[in-house]
């Protein structure tokens, strides 16, 4: 037998192995029901759109996206993140949305990056968004309920920096001089660098665009790194732009902001700060603009990210629809956890119910067994190999059941069971039903 | 404003809206659940593989797959089934796998098909799977879980029909006269279509390919359609298959599964039946083969089906690990309950308390009732527009949430609540926390 085809996986690619599956489940299910609790509904969207829904939103995404020609011809490409397509989703069903609508969505998205540590080519996010306003209580109810579900997660703790586009764009004209979008754009994706490449390769950079004035480089890279070190870096920062009214108001609901979600967090593993240097490499955002940190690993970057998005659906429609969201790279958490060997994955011990079949005759009956302890609430497998005895014995033990059921001939004839122990070797033999469930329960509960 | 791009979404491609995205989260959950409860492990394996795992397992799955060159000019294809990825894993993963190993798999595939009713390019699949073992248990446990998960998912009465390849192919060689394993695929392929164009248009087929004998394809044909109408098609094809002994073993097994499949569906909302004339279009199978029949809505076609394929792995591997799975449609099955008006889709009660701002100083005062509320276990929303009271009453109105709880300046300073009924009309003001939360947690338990 030869095999004629290599069993290789892409690179960047993941398989998840049951225990890795398990935890990315029981994360996925906490943002389903802390989500749904605080009045988020679930959707879906495709993951393979016309590619011009999904590119020029600025940025470096367009570089990143898997497009192609589908069979008929057409410009396709899969989704880079869940937050583009739900814009067009959004344009698309705007008749038939309530807004303000909060969206909850977990899927796969695809970029074609150099894979890395954490970083990988097929990733699932889990999204939650409120898109039809522009307030205060949307950034709040965002930010608050990513650090509840985080919480939730019991990942350790973690730190969640906010930033703001329109105060960064602020500073910027006032270092770098007037900028046009494109050249901004260009700045805020070197300034998004800056905890990667350290502050003088940014500077060199910076220094490198056709600014009206390119010398601001440094002084704009000591206020940032500056405004980093700070935990009173609102208050510098409010000297910087007295009598900029917008950016004041800005400043001011920031601050609101960061102190009722630092009073919503006060008995939680976060804690939330601000720094002017969160840039974000999306072109889409408009406003605040978020990343979290885990205190333990922060080198893998961040875990939980966005921001407000104002300008996104009116791509795709004549109107103005507001929004802010964010993800959770729930594959590069799973990473962090195994890399610091998180106790989530710790293995639950098994409550599988083994059914062994000494002797053919009796197969009806260990299926209709089965089928009675699953009925029953119980988890339970049954020997698929017609192996000796102790070859099914040895299956239970390698899969750690802690229980075995042995019927055969005689079991079948009087309608009992054998029941075994595999933790302390204890045996009973010829236990009614009745007598096998109750042992079974009894004892499963104290596990 | 104008909208720069249409918001348009690829031909076969859905979008899942709140209510149809709950059912599907509802019915995901049930194959979780039930999944586990009989032993079998999650995992996960990437949307895009090379192409050349995916392609030649034979059928008419090639033509149909999303194939293209990535960035990295690798020839690729989005998965067109579970079953194909799965067999790469486990050739992939064999030293770290106890066999037999029961996978549970939920994902999206992608087919480049004509988009019909119940057909979609892209459609989430529910795989269940046993591999490592060749066995009547094996086969019994795969169909036992299919129909008692069928159960449990409430979707009306239904048939499952089984059909097996090694006997088809001896009655086909009976018939036809000895056919190459290339013309067994393509009289497969046209038997496979029997359901959905006719004896006629199956024997006139049939008759145009280069088999020994084409005058056969009428027997054939006739024998076929017998045996989907006879209840009693197995004793039938018995006297056909006297003194083959490989096929008699198979008749036996395919009887004894029948037999304990029916006791363990009696009772359950599921039937299960034999006809010879069901060939799945797939080219990987290799045994049993079903399909399953919404007795309501037969048009729609298999809601679940699968089969064994025990060389599929080897394809992959220096190693024969036989396998028997199959997959339950979800979004063919969510369609069809759709269809039938199923009381799956009516949605459920609205739980969710909405939490109205009358003033603004209220803010960090509303969302510490918020948090409490969820935390309490109860679901809650908060206003986000800074919009009128009367406007934020009339959201809680659309969005048939039962209760509002208002805090303004007034209660913030005595720290209390005003609840209001949006049922009954019930109003009650100056309610401490505590009194609120029992009102509450009462009231929501009899909605």
């Amino acid at each position: 037998m030869t095999a004629k085809v290599s069993a290789r996986r892409l690179k960047g690619f993941q398989d998840y192995q049951p225990a890795t599956m398990a935890l990315r489940y029981h994360l996925m299910d906490i943002v389903r029901k802390e989500g749904a609790q605080a009045g988020f509904q679930a959707i879906g969207t495709p993951a393979l759109e016309y590619a011009e829904v999904l590119l020029g939103v600025g940025g470096e995404t367009d570089k990143q996206v898997f497009r192609f020609r589908d069979n008929g011809e057409r410009d396709v490409a899969l989704r880079f993140d869940l937050t583009v397509p739900f814009a067009r989703f959004v344009a698309e069903h705007q008749g038939n949305l309530h807004f303000p609508f909060k969206r909850l969505q977990i899927g796969d998205v695809w970029r074609a990056e150099k894979p890395q540590k954490g970083r990988y080519r097929e990733f699932c996010q889990c999204d939650l968004d409120i898109v039809g306003v522009n307030s205060v209580e949307a950034d709040i109810e965002i930010l608050g309920c990513f650090l509840n579900i985080l919480h939730m997660m019991d990942i350790g703790p973690f730190t969640m920096v906010l930033g703001h586009r329109v105060l960064l764009s602020h500073i910027l004209q006032k270092t770098l001089g007037a900028l046009n979008p494109e050249l901004e754009q260009q700045a805020l994706i070197i300034i998004d660098k800056l905890a990667k490449i350290g502050p003088a390769a940014v500077t060199e950079l910076l220094q490198q665009l056709p600014c009206p004035t390119p010398a601001g480089a440094a002084t704009l890279v000591t206020l940032l790194c500056a405004q980093a070190d700070e935990s009173s870096s609102l208050e510098s920062l409010e000297a910087l732009l007295v009598g900029d009214h917008a950016a004041e108001q800005c400043l001011a609901d920031l601050r609101e902001t960061l102190a009722i979600v630092s009073s919503l967090a006060a008995d939680k593993r976060g804690k939330i700060r601000f720094d002017l240097s969160i840039a974000r490499g999306l072109g889409y955002y408009t406003g605040l603009v978020f990343e979290t940190i885990l205190d333990q690993l922060p080198s893998i970057g961040s875990i939980c990210s966005g921001g407000r998005y104002n300008r996104l659906v009116e791509r795709y429609l004549n109107r103005e629809l507001a929004g802010i969201g964010g993800s959770i790279g729930l594959d590069r958490l799973v990473m962090a956890l195994q890399e610091v060997q998180s106790p989530l994955l710790e293995a639950s011990k098994s409550q599988v119910v083994f059914v062994a079949l000494a002797t053919k005759d009796a197969r009806a009956y260990a299926f209709s067994l089965v089928q009675k302890l699953r009925q029953a609430g119980l988890a339970a497998d049954i020997a698929l190999n017609t192996q000796k005895l102790s070859q099914q014995f040895k299956h239970a033990d390698r899969m750690a059941y802690p229980f075995v059921l042995t019927v055969g001939s005689e079991e079948l004839e009087k309608q009992t069971v054998s029941c075994k122990n595999m933790l302390t070797g204890q045996e009973d033999k010829g236990l009614s039903w009745e007598k096998a469930l109750t042992l079974l329960q009894d004892s499963l509960k104290t596990l």
